[in-house]
């Protein structure tokens, strides 16, 4: 374990705390599944781990492998959400809903019963629309994410790993299928190909749990970036937070809510990121996976974690 | 608008709030429906409008019809369940899950396609099975309710209401069908018949929104009742208000989330009991209702009443 | 086997083709499953067997146990949606579809996306509005069913089997959960209980291969009953038969259009009625059940009479 | 009205027949909806209409526009399945099913629910897996069909239309996704996009009423093709007619057989090809749909066609 800065944001000794759910979640590492449907990111070690707490002031404290890069994925769809609020506002919610989507991420059904409407921002299907706004209104999707994250984390390097966007572009059907299902509504701005190239190369971006509490900070700071700069308004933050809190851990939302009780969003890389408004966002990182998908050592740690400090949003 | 006391808990002013919030909703009521499925409350009046805060120190405040009292209906499921989880713990969730349901709060849909499992204790389904167990564990689930509700609201003649009682018993066909349905997986442990009556009488409790407030000031507690005594364990408390987060509008409640941003659980005679816990328990009523089955000025109220305060979870 | 007369129908000589049928299905005797929703069939042995043709002129042969009763349970479906043509002509399909259903026979999903109309008068939802009809014309839906199949089969001791009867009466949650469903629709003309009551009834009618084969002679003879009155016109008999080739064996109808190419009618204690139209009418039972619920020696019965024969509709 | 032979096959006379049938559409052309999501078809004269017979002895007879060509569309489904079984035999149903889907052609939600699993070989699924076989026991699916449709017409110009092949492959989103959507569960042995080419281009192939009559004609003759040779037994000529009543008109199969009564496949360019064992096969042709997608003048004329001659398979 090692902190950026020997101080204790909020009064809270992070020290003792992080080491505590570090062995806490000693006994589930290497459960679960390490999931096989992106090449590039089938031969993780699923026994690693690692956890990152970046407080509203900026001070960084972590345990574990909290410095090596994993897959960000799905984690990114709050990212480009974000830049697309900031620069659209509203308009988004004509084409995305706000709803947890009772089915599995990449599911077809809700998207087919629903004409073309995705439940909300966070399933496959609404993120590629997100994704979709942020190309017409940005014109490179991609770099727009790359900037933003390279800024907040202070850390020119960020950036896809190829591999890993090459292999999913290979093997990406159901993304595919969700993109061509869209564009058969009308309801992508772009060409197809174009939506699922800035896609795939988002959710390939590197990082490590540090960048990524780095890079979620402005939620927990009610929207400030972390050069002072507003991003959204409290309201819109607040609003992001909401949708995480509702829809950002799949199908398990409710369960993950019951048990955490914090905003979150997670990867199928294993990574998840969670916001304590007004205090700090979290990453933690362990590639083996339930069966909705969320890391299990991931949510066994922020479990803990929000126990131990008794931080909850309700 | 009227005080109980000219308090003012936690450093707020509510009768200027109140009254800006009764000044915002002005213009959506009469908007929407009043359903018709219960003849009993088919012709409530779709202009009226009630709004009572009840603080955790236990002073309450109230603008419009705020001492009427109406059929609480659904928002009798936030006690059933608070009365099962304290006298059977975690048992209760092999039967009913804790997911959002994505569907409209009375389908056999999702039902069928999970097994006879519920999503979550809100939507009718998933309350039937609550309402079972509490009759399991205490012989008479409605009086049992009954008796907590009296004792938080110190008031001796809360009772369900007979003719409305009467007239969905002879009109809930499709609560019937989701009870036999549930009885066809061998998944109630009482007479449907049984069931349906102690869920029906409940669901007509009569209640103002002074009454509903204090009731659910357990909540706002942290699990503590009004007599200092514990209820619920804090976490228990605090995982009942992450599902009404997620589940308690129906299917709008990301939606709710996104906008009000505080648990809250709706019933389909217009009102809304909403928690902003460490501070206080709201209950708003106006009949009117959204195509989701949530009261459109109720809505509208604690939209406003978050924002002038800036009171959200997020 | 036997022949109650030594003729040999349409140039056909049954014997040999009934005893080669009858060694065709030994392999299969005693596979599949015996359901145990309804107690009292729940002990048939699953490997009994019995198979009987009604000539169009009146000749009735068998093999096997074709004298023995069994429950004819959703063939009477077949009955009661005749004797409402018959009364009412095409009015009912206001209320039915026509279409194969895709879901099993007692799904609710289906009856919830399609707002309370079923889709088929054969699956269980169907089957109910149909007896609710029969209910309305005649005041005694049973009772109409009764007399038809003891005028038919000239065997005034056919009647329904209390003991099977009220074992499904207690344990019908499914059903009851349809009835109450479509009620909530508003799509019964009766109460549920009453409807419920004479459905179970017909339902629990005993009769055997033999009776059954002659009482489904008019519809291989385009409409006309066993005494030449004429009880529905060529074209509706034409148009039963077809419902019973697209819908007659739950969601298996296809494949068993594909294997055998006839109309027919399953029910759950595994008796099927097939029609051969022009030609014959068959009954052939043996319990055991595929997944779909269909006999298994019936289908293969079925399968080798039309291989031997040559006689499909196609 | 003309024929090319004045004979009269089965003793029938088909030229009062056909102009009978002529004059009964008369009332419904120029109703329904002529689809716009192939634009190279949208601007058809709903109006439009042509029905041609080929008698089982090879002779044909028509009325109205039968030797104008049109897109044959799904009607080229047929021919692909015929091919795939002649060459392949039952291994074929490994991968697609033979149950009516119970939902539109084009849908996505029953794929996902039996797990890439089309349901039967008609909807768009299920016709891409067998367009993908036929690409892999022939090295050119849309070939193999060409030459097969010209040798049973005797007309070497049958080719497919590339400017509605080449409209199609730019607006088919839905088909692009149901193919990465098979894809994404490995059940395509041929690449996405050549899978599509194939499919594409064997439903732009134009054709006659009169020469859709003949190509079909090998089912009227139990698997004997024109120049007498067999392509398929009698038994698989048998079960192709079954899934085509079953199957062959979208979500209206049920519909269809209760009110015509023959095995038909219908096509979204207007076109039906009907098929009568042992007699003919008929095509009939108007580009009006009915909301299920089919010709609403060809089953008109279907309708009247079998209750003038009493020809049905029931």
């Amino acid at each position: 374990m090692a902190s950026q800065k020997p101080s204790a944001a909020g009064g809270l000794e992070y020290r003792p705390v992080l080491d505590q759910v570090a062995r806490a979640v000693r006994d589930v590492l290497g459960g679960g599944r390490v999931p096989d449907q992106i090449p590039a990111i089938a031969d993780a070690d699923p026994r690693a781990f690692g956890l990152a707490i970046a407080t509203v002031e900026g001070d960084v404290h972590g345990v574990g492998e909290w410095r090596r890069r994993f897959s960000i994925q799905s984690i990114s769809k709050v990212f480009t959400l974000a830049l697309v609020i900031e620069k659209d506002g509203e308009a988004l919610w004509a084409r995305v809903g706000r709803e947890p989507s009772g089915t599995p991420f990449n599911s077809l059904v809700q998207l087919e019963y629903e004409h073309g409407i995705p439940r909300n921002p966070f399933i496959n299907a609404g993120a590629l629309v997100v994704t979709d706004r942020l190309l017409t209104l940005t014109g490179d999707a991609y770099g727009a994410v790359e900037r933003f994250l390279r800024a907040e984390c202070a850390c020119p390097e960020i950036a896809s790993d190829h591999v890993v966007a090459s292999s999913e572009a290979g093997h990406g059907h159901r993304n595919a299928a969700l993109a061509h299902f869209l564009a058969s509504y009308g309801h992508l701005e772009n060409p197809v190909g174009r939506v699922l190239d800035h896609y795939v190369r988002h959710c390939a971006i590197a990082m490590s749990c540090a960048e990524l509490a780095l890079a979620g900070g402005f939620l927990a700071r009610h929207g400030v970036r972390r050069d002072g700069s507003r991003l959204l308004s409290r309201s819109d933050a607040k609003r992001i937070n909401a949708i995480m809190l509702t829809c950002g851990t799949y199908d398990a939302a409710g369960e993950f809510a019951y048990r955490v009780g914090v905003p979150a969003k997670s990867g199928v890389a294993g990574g998840i990121l969670a916001i304590i408004p007004g205090r700090c966002s979290l990453c933690v990182w362990s590639p083996g996976l339930d069966d909705k998908g969320n890391s299990i050592a991931g949510i066994a740690a922020l479990d803990t974690f929000t126990s131990l400090t008794g931080w909850s949003v309700f």
